[in-house]
């Protein structure tokens, strides 16, 4: 069975609980990172848009870009498919980001940077408007008064339709929010953050708060849905959680220094790393019960996270990502998993992770009397 | 004596009452859909140019067009028939529709779904601007701020003069001006109605509040004015009310399931309806006496049915339609109907109706001590 | 002495009371109706250039023009000479009239209607901006909000730098104002008003409250300042207030009735106007009287009513009218007569005229018991 | 050592307490005035085209424009070396002021003076947009609003990124805040003030209390630092001292006359002005032990009145000058004099200077008793 007809079924059963604004886009392409566009992925064109094609033809409907990694490349190429393709620009959504940092030209975040940043994408994507555009982390420096009219001016212009955030805490999306009430501008609708087994807690507890509260949806990565990984169950321990590995290509990513990376987990969410010896076995032993169970399913480890992570109904984007058609169709075909994974399945998940997260009780200061 | 001489005498006289905004749009010409534009109606351009050019030299000057219907055929034709005819800008006024589904492409109501159909629209018609836009229903996925915004953003950008609603309940029109007043946004300034002898409850009940509270107008339109039924009288009875053609007409237009229509109509309206059967027999009973009406009074069924609309002063604008000449000068000749119903005739046809809506008795809980 | 000397002078003097946005806009031309372009103004534009020239050569930097008369002559013929001069846009300011009648196409005023005039004035005066655009008459049939929204609209598109009314009550100004501190809309920064000997109800009691509560200035203009009538002593009283003529071209004006007007004038100020020959009669004396003081103080009739305007404070601007260079100068030469209205003069022409108006008592409902 | 090096160290150091939303900027270039620029500056573009590539390659990012002196030549001139130099747009900053005046054309601060400026300094710098413009001084005549919405405007318009002020007192900085939190308008990011060893009140006291309240930054100048004196000790005194030369320079440079200045001095911030002998002998001794201690630390008067400057953490900017490459080389070497000002050197400055600034005590009315 082709992947559209599964697809399309299940988009149609899933349209209930989908995201606000664009009912459909639950299925994305995660491209123009290291995999689709770039380092160690696909390098050449030909190939990016066979993967963009597939994609396209499968229903998926949202493409979402980064300029930071492997330079503009990947913007200006998607921008040369697109032509090609002449899609209808109403039949998807193209999402970019705003990366700033602390070291070279354009400099911290400020309104300065987020307009020249929007134009420049504008130049290089050919398009006369981005639907989304995600702001990459908070800039402490940067009034957020100033990010919040910043963000509303570009949408006002036309250049955007819509702004979301990434790897934003929920403190700092609340702000946001706040801001936005104050001087009357478009308020963000979508965080991009990261979710799998191993990384829960934003996801599971607080995005869904957010979602309903101030309809900030959850357009969830990871490792392995944006194929960084391969998803073959004997390697998966290795390359998914070597930490090593994974520190370098994560900070590349993050435009942080490792050390502020685990400290931020720490603080933010109470999760307190070990050394990297200690997590790395640790992880290990429930990687290799995961595989197991992956494997009496009749699948790779790799999809089985796919859908797993489609389960949680707070998720409202998946990216996946690919190199190659080959690839994308398997991770494609995992959504045919989805009906598998029945209350013993999810229940037997749960058991072998051990890791759902559960909000700290309240401390009563009358209690403490 | 001329339609147009007919016209212009009762222009005068209801200008008093006219619509808040254009004072003198009171009759408008429903064009676009099955009737002028294609499904059966006048497929050729020549014959819908010279329907316009009447309706135009008839002081007609609302041109309501609707996107969904004889693929993008109308909003086309319509601009090359306003490029040749180089009639004064400001002499008529265009309004359209913003349609969604929840199948193809453009799915759900959105920001990007809004401003991609207007920009498509302008494309079609060749304008610099649309006056109105009327956002046909509303979409529960989407908040209604997202709506407020994208069509106060339309309009900011000149695009569009102003926006309406088509087939919204009054509680809808109510949430999207709270909306508007909340966000500081323009205020939409119709709703365009189904109007008709048996279908009275919202337009009388609750269009009038709607329009002295908040500046909402009711552009009625029916089966009978817009041309989907013969007007002579002989035929009324099988064409107006035989509910299976009716519903099928009725369902492509209104892109919902019959069923949800007739839920639809019994939640909201109290309005029950019976097996198709039984109600097309009720009907036909007083169709039967109303054309016997029309017979003294020595016109068509379509043309009482016209003129009895027009009565109601809380009809700001009446849509007609035409597939020809004839029907349209037909139509037009049932303004010189409207000084004949007096008093009399117009109690007797309430009579022939029996179905004056009322609003419900309030139930005070203390009466019920 | 040269009239520009002069001119600079008393400009030095009073800008100290000057108008709060453009401080030495005082003096200003009042063209582009029956005298400067057409109805037996000078028809001919190589006059109608020599009069605006010498009127910018002599410090004038206002223009009013009036889409109303003439057709949209005034505005071309502007235009025109605008860019045969090329004068350094900084330099002048001009301004031009919203029009709406019940009876023509753009009937009624509307945003669509306010949006269309400002863009055809635009392309008639070859400008990408217009200074002022005042909306002459309130419609009571579009609603305030529709009307400021709509002049905060053209100004934020940049078509627009400021917008004002013309014989508005100030009633009607306060709730303009009102609506515009709702809906954070731009305020009006003007009121053009008829202001001469024998009308002075408006201006002198109500017109200085405005301006200081709400800053909305005063630019006055008679039958006299605009060169409507002769200005030789021994005609002033002929052609100055023989009524039929009088109401003939008021009315041309105003686009409204007669009667009207003269209802309106009584309704509002309490000036009730007694039978045309009763009222020429009595005017006829006092015109007498101020023709010979105007005699003795060595200047013509008009030239003492253009300065006894500008004696009034609150008087920010004066719109002068010419058809040919002679009455512009005969006008601009009345600004050397200002410094000899001392005390004593002007208490002369207060006993002459009689008709110093004055607020009426606050009545107590206390004193009443 | 290259005074880049040294320039990116400390710029790495300082940007902890940089200015709020564009954290490097801290050193600046002060051109198109009377030192780089014209007016007995370098004369010839090619100087002045060499100044600014050294200031650009030594990390200076943001150049101030002031369309007031040497006519419009320095935008002119600055834009042609932009254009040549093709550098990325968003590795500098442009910044220039509106100026207005009394006597000549465009006279007293508008919203079409505001609108006339911006853009005709847009053609003059060939850019698409200015970075941040300042207003060169309130006018009492244009009400605080009116300049709001008009800098919210050319900033809506996509002319320029933010706006700020100069030579505003910071009550008028708290008006102009206050007028902008009521009508949702951008506020302004940064005042342009005077600050050198002798002139500490402003920006000691006060500016740190608006940066911190409502996150209006200072960017300081002074004769100094922007190059109008030689910077070799024994010059010091007579240059920038002796009253007359300053008086002349600056009031050509602020728009007001002497008296004025002197006058507002005294009024604002209690520093009474002696008679210019009696202030020129305090100075010359004061001026004496400072060109002293620069000679022990083995630098210029100049470039130690530079760092001291920069030494203050409320100085977000610092405006210098030159007008050839060798005055700016020399400026930027005082970047290495800052890490040597200890606190022993800064306390015997301040017991040199002997004005340290310090608020008047409160008053207590209770205490009056």
């Amino acid at each position: 069975m082709h992947p559209r007809q599964e697809m399309i079924r299940i988009t149609m059963r899933i349209q209930i609980v989908a995201w606000r604004t664009m009912t459909t886009i639950r299925y994305l392409l995660f491209i123009g990172t290291w995999t689709t566009f770039g380092m160690g992925g696909c390098s050449n064109e030909e190939t990016a848009e066979a993967v963009v094609a597939l994609a396209y033809e499968s229903g998926i409907n949202v493409f979402d870009l980064s300029e930071a990694h492997s330079g503009h490349r990947a913007e200006i190429q998607f921008g040369r498919i697109l032509l090609r393709r002449a899609w209808n620009r109403s039949s998807y959504v193209v999402t970019t980001k705003i990366y700033w940092n602390t070291k070279a030209e354009g400099r911290g975040l400020s309104r300065k940077h987020i307009i020249e940043s929007v134009q420049a994408s504008l130049v290089r994507l050919q398009l006369s408007y981005i639907d989304i555009v995600m702001i990459h982390k908070v800039d402490p420096m940067c009034p957020m008064e100033e990010i919040v009219r910043a963000m509303n001016y570009v949408i006002s212009k036309g250049w955007v339709m819509y702004w979301g955030t990434s790897r934003w805490t929920p403190v700092e999306i609340m702000e946001a929010y706040t801001n936005c009430r104050q001087f009357n501008c478009v308020t963000p609708i979508v965080e991009q953050a990261e979710y799998h087994l191993f990384y829960r807690e934003k996801p599971e507890l607080y995005m869904p708060e957010l979602y309903n509260k101030i309809g900030v949806g959850l357009m969830a990565w990871s490792t392995v849905t944006i194929g960084m990984v391969s998803s073959k169950p004997e390697d998966c321990g290795v390359s998914f959680f070597s930490r090593s590995s994974y520190k370098n290509k994560y900070s590349s990513f993050s435009w942080t220094e490792d050390e502020t990376q685990s400290l931020y987990k720490e603080q933010e969410y109470g999760w307190k790393e070990k050394s990297a010896d200690d997590e790395t076995r640790k992880y290990s032993d429930k990687l290799r019960d995961v595989c197991a169970l992956a494997e009496r399913l009749g699948c790779s480890f790799g999809q089985l996270a796919i859908a797993w992570s489609l389960k949680n109904e707070s998720v409202q984007c998946l990216l996946l990502g690919a190199s190659n058609i080959d690839q994308l169709y398997e991770s494609l075909q995992s959504l045919q998993l989805i009906p598998k994974l029945n209350a013993n399945i999810m229940n037997e998940i749960e058991r072998i992770l051990d890791n759902k997260p559960s909000r700290p009780p309240m401390i009563s200061t009358l209690a403490l009397r």
